[in-house]
């Protein structure tokens, strides 16, 4: 179990790989996110931004939660967020093998509660080629070691 | 459909209401965020910050982005957005029930793209106390009237 004494910046953490297929992106979209390009190969190739099926971002995201579990689940109280910056760079194909490479940025105990910190994370999930494809920059909650 | 020259700030889109159920709670961290706080109310009670069961994050995005569907999906290429800034405020318990509210905040007509632009909205998800649960204010790419 971590603590937030553990941890140092430029630690990193990685998780995955994980195969993202065209099954998986059309269900996901069919419950969550049901556009054309998400679910139809040849509607997403008329698209003008995404000229061929892609995955929804939030699929994306969901994919890299279960990989920031593998890669952090061992934290304290395990991966609390409260939120943060959510960029998706590129877009996410049939096909595609993802990773997550976590690093830690900052460390912050809190002020105002003696049991606890804060940690700046920035999860960064790549493609078979290394090239980003989403970037979310969290803060996670993290308990200090008692006493 | 839905042109840029459509929208101002100010305009307000809604949707829902989805009842979230423990099931689909339990079945959406199964897949996605398999950690005990999502998957059993017994060790959620125990969690110093949830004190209870409570939906993934993710899970709250993603049904989010469903009603994201029902009340943006008519702008011109759908909804199409590169990220933004996403804050879990509350948390979502079994029972719940869930709306969305978006608001035009701002319009910017792409500099070097004459077909496009770039509308900020304020997606905030609410309860059945009115209570904001999220928040995801992102950039959607919207295009524009042809002439």
């Amino acid at each position: 179990m971590i603590f937030l004494e553990d941890l140092a910046p430029g630690q990193r953490f990685s998780a995955g790989p994980v195969e993202v297929t065209v099954e998986a992106i059309k269900r996901f979209a069919a419950e969550y996110d049901p556009q054309p390009f998400h679910l139809d190969e040849a509607v997403a190739a008329e698209h003008p931004v995404f000229g061929g099926l892609a995955a929804s971002g939030w699929h994306t995201a969901a994919m890299a939660m279960r990989m920031t579990v593998q890669a952090l689940g061992h934290f304290g109280w395990g991966v609390v967020g409260g939120g943060g910056d959510l960029q998706w760079v590129r877009p996410v194909r049939p096909g595609d093998t993802l990773r997550l490479v976590a690093e830690v940025q900052e460390i912050a105990p809190s002020k105002s509660k003696p049991d606890r910190g804060s940690v700046l994370v920035r999860n960064a999930v790549l493609n078979q080629r290394d090239e980003e494809v989403q970037v979310f920059t969290v803060r996670l909650l993290v308990p200090r070691k008692p006493a």
